[in-house]
């Protein structure tokens, strides 16, 4: 199937709403996002620490009418081992239900692998949830190897009152 | 066994020699470290842009005698999903291989989960290799689960003489 016509560019503020409408619309994001209107403030804090951060960036591919289709965050990170060189991380991949299998989401990782190149990154990385059993054939089919366990700990958050 | 004593700081440039012997002794970072004196320009300036960034954190424990015997990197990243939640990234996990299996990696990384509680991070997250099986368990005997893929992707240096 050949791609539909997208536009990939850093998101706007504006973006948010129907960003936080892909997160929320899967198995998994569905019990963890709140899609309210307006949104809870706390995505708007964490788009501006995105925005202000120059070692991270929030991309969306969007349709013909300019809604945001498709989103991932790329995150460029300085480290020591493989000496000293600079490893991207992608994370929060969503591409809107509609248009799945359609192209746009190897698109948007191509179009970020080659960014990730372009800052001087040696290595692009991600973890995929072991349920989502298609995303890891996805990554693989753009060359990404699963050759590591991704391992979570959830922190609670402070309790109510806490500094 | 109980942990030997150790200091967990902050690490300095003064540290990067006994830093980079941990990275090259292992299998792995073997094959891809260039332990040489001087050492290579590139993990200095890895350091530097390390320290410059306030959203990264080289950390070490040190032993009696000041040198450094283990060490982490801790990166914090702003993120829309889970409402907006920070997330902490722990990479470059390393402990002088005379040490190890006395409980100092377990002091460093309970050292780091804590800094990521004080920073805000609703998750800690790290990738390990899946050759690396004891690294595992020690992990999940500190909470991780290794529910993800962790998905590599490496990318080839730029040609020489490329701009």
């Amino acid at each position: 199937m050949s791609a539909p016509p997208v536009r990939i560019r850093r998101a706007l503020a504006a973006d948010l709403p129907a960003i936080v409408r892909m997160l929320a619309d899967d198995p998994l994001g569905a019990r963890r996002e709140r899609l309210e209107d307006p949104l809870p403030d706390s995505y708007r804090q964490a788009f501006a620490a995105i925005e202000q951060d120059p070692n991270n960036e929030l991309v969306v591919a969007e349709g013909a009418d300019g809604v945001a289709v498709a989103v991932l965050q790329l995150s460029f990170t300085p480290g020591l081992s493989h000496q000293g060189g600079w490893r991207a991380t992608i994370e929060g991949v969503r591409v809107d239900s509609r248009l799945r299998g359609g192209g746009v989401g190897h698109e948007l990782l191509r179009w970020a692998i080659e960014r990730a190149r372009q800052r001087g990154c040696r290595q692009v990385q991600l973890t995929t949830d072991k349920t989502r059993t298609a995303a890891r054939r996805f990554y693989e089919s753009l060359g990404f190897v699963a050759s590591h366990e991704g391992m979570k700990l959830a922190l609670a958050p402070p309790p109510a009152g806490a500094a």
